[in-house]
């Protein structure tokens, strides 16, 4: 009984820097190239995109430590600590000798970890004067973050969402107005690169990738604008370490040190920000550590992807990214993780996985939904469908641990609840839930047009 | 910078025991009648409906405080200590001098505060050997709490949802269901109680009293079963005591003594949950501090009903229940705040508000949005319609405050998130959300038949 179940740290104790783990890299990854000609990114080349501070933040390979500005630090308060918690109900269930924790971002007001980033990211843009901003979402979660975050520097807002979860989650879109940002779905009008893939694909239901060239359209278009990206680039990573900067300190409180750290995988930015601070402490003191990514089967960019250069968007406005992809072209299932729909792996992420030091699993759309299930019934947290991946990476490991009757100690991040994504439970409840085949031709052909790109 | 935000107790400060605040009474409630022999009710009479252990709590009037079982300590933890936030951006946004404090139960797994009570509940009837259980809820706020409560302690539970609801909140009907509860709307074809109404008025769109009329039958009439309530009984007032207990010791943390405290009112579960334990100071100390219950202007017992016995239920299958009531043939407007649709008060705040111990204010469904609107965009958490009633009734104290230039500490209870109420925001932002008059004759009418009952 008296066992403690969540650790908390107090508001002094949050981490005061974010961790840029590029530092303690042995091999960095490849470098940024600029879509046009081919060069070394430079900050410069990044600045009419991004605020100046995110732009250096991209490509700094030097400081280990960057400090989070006051200003963001005071918001952090609003909700974190986040708890991280021991999940003994789901340990029973299991009936596990593993121990397993999570780290409960879902307690964040936005119901996700995407807020992490939303305010340094809208700060910095409001710092240097920056008066609107763009940006992407898929199943509306970072779109919900950035809302609340424009609104709390006093930023004006445009958001292309996804169209397949613009009508398919609308509470997302209503949240987003709620905080008074504009929502437009994706594939638009609006846009030269939206009115070209309605013209080639008339009924086209979008992709992350075509919302990320239509955001960054409309800010290079408009005065005083800066894009602003959820996932992927180095510098969101860098800002959702305080994940597992924090949960490093908690697993401290709990006397316990993972053997294994599972994060979700979309473009990156969840499981950099829980696995990077550990890893730190395999790269820097040789600890052994698992850092496992956990994909959908239908969109297996680390698992089955290819390693080469590729764009972030749909129609190459971004910098050529080193990355592990399916092709910038890909079109991703229509899987009820919106968030997970991304055809490639950020440039840190991708050098990782190519040395080995992580992992990555796919998991397929059924057996998300029954770890979801799993986890509501005993943690008593309806996950969201992309949270479920990482659920359903630590039960499956779990459940090897009691197969070699060996103590493990799992830490996975819980990076959203899915109390907007009900209507995907009521298609599980009443099973219609189905998986997604992704051929290997499929692949070949959207990767083989991407050598290409940088001959 | 260095100001702390978010007020958080270590497990170990988890309250032990639940506030009786009938003991500090001098004025005792008017005890509850047998609904067929008006003879005051015994343990005994309770018991075909409730847990024996939530029947002795109903009618305890001697012991001050009530030890929390263990089992349910252990389940608080998964979500308590909840915090106590200092609300400085709505503060700032007000320009108010006063100091604006709420306790933070949306946090909870189920988005409010209902699971403190849903807990225990289920854990006594669990603990008697009871298998099956049943209930009612309007918005589903009560009704997804005890489907976990339900699910924890291996209970089935059957739940009358009021038909309104059922159709306008989906999502909250899916979580229940993803929980393992059978959601049945009310009126329902399923009980005599439910029949009669729809045969008297076909297309009823339901009301809280209807649906506990169903609930009770389908308990009485199932074998091994009891009935759980959500609001408006003692007993669930008491577990929810929790809510002020902890924020007694989050205020002293804080270094400030409020000097208002403010609680939604729809039976009057929350507003008991966090006031009881203050009022114990100004029953047991004559401490100075002002307890305001905030209900909706279109339901609105404490401000403009009558002080009368009145069945709790439509049917009257219920106790009576001395009470502030509409009468309990009452159907209130559509407002969104379904959760607060309910015709009466509980008997302990009844007494209260009879002997001016406590206050109430009503409030129109454009104010609470509005209010809504603030609070979401300063504080970042989208608060629930119900809730929303106690962030207005903060507000108009604070510009009180404000206009006779007093600096007052105000603490309220934000009961639930509203991110499974989004369509109502959607129809704030597109201006169709409208109030609701209730002329006096409408109320006389309704309660001028209640004296023949205990006549």
């Amino acid at each position: 009984m008296s066992k403690t179940k969540r650790f908390i740290l107090q508001e002094n104790e949050i981490p005061k820097a974010w961790y840029n783990v590029i530092v303690d890299m042995k091999n960095k990854p490849l470098p940024l190239l600029h879509p046009e000609t081919k060069e070394m990114l430079k900050v410069e080349d990044l600045e009419p995109l991004f605020a100046t501070e995110l732009a250096k933040q991209e490509l700094n390979t030097t400081d280990r430590w960057i400090e989070i500005p006051d200003e963001v630090r005071d918001k952090y308060k609003n909700y974190r600590s986040t708890p991280l918690v021991r999940a003994y109900d789901l340990e029973k269930a299991l009936d596990t000798p593993a121990h397993i924790y999570f780290k409960n971002e879902s307690v964040s007001p936005i119901g996700s970890h995407k807020l992490n980033s939303a305010l340094p990211q809208a700060y910095y843009c409001k710092q240097q004067g920056v008066t609107n901003i763009t940006t992407e979402t898929g199943a509306g979660q970072w779109g919900a973050a950035l809302s609340y975050a424009a609104k709390v520097f006093g930023l004006e807002l445009a958001v292309y969402m996804v169209k397949v979860s613009y009508h398919q989650k609308p509470y997302r879109r209503s949240i987003m107005e709620t905080f008074g940002a504009q929502v437009i779905a994706s594939p638009s009008m609006t846009t030269r690169a939206g009115r070209k893939i309605l013209t080639d694909t008339p009924n086209y239901q979008g992709s992350l990738g075509t919302a990320i060239s239509e955001a960054i359209e409309l800010a290079m278009q408009t005065p005083n604008c800066k894009y602003t990206l959820g996932s992927v680039l180095n510098h969101v990573s860098l800002h959702q370490t305080i994940i597992g900067l924090e949960a490093e300190k908690q697993m401290e409180m709990a006397g316990e040190y993972p053997d294994i750290v599972i994060g979700c995988f979309g473009g990156g930015s969840n499981f950099s920000g829980i696995s990077f601070p550990f890893l730190r402490h395999k790269l820097t003191e040789g600890k052994e550590v698992r850092l496992i990514a956990a994909e959908p089967a239908s969109c297996p960019k680390l698992t089955r992807g290819s390693f080469q250069y590729d764009f972030g968007d749909e129609i190459g406005y971004t910098p050529l990214i080193p990355m592990f992809t399916l092709g910038h072209n890909f079109a991703p299932a229509h899987i009820h993780a919106g968030g997970l729909r991304y055809h490639g792996a950020g440039s840190i992420v991708s050098q990782l996985k190519k040395d080995n030091l992580i992992e990555a699993v796919d998991i397929n759309q059924q057996d998300i939904f029954k770890a979801a299930m799993l986890f509501a019934r005993t943690e008593g947290i309806v996950p969201a469908p992309e949270s479920s991946h990482a659920i359903a990476a630590a039960i499956n490991e779990a459940l090897k641990a009691k197969e070699e009757g060996k103590q493990k100690n799992i830490l996975f991040n819980l990076s959203g609840h899915g109390l907007i994504d009900m209507a995907a439970y009521d298609q599980y409840l009443s099973g219609d839930i189905r998986n997604y085949e992704l051929p290997d031709e499929d692949i070949a052909k959207n990767v083989s047009v991407l050598e290409k790109i940088i001959k």
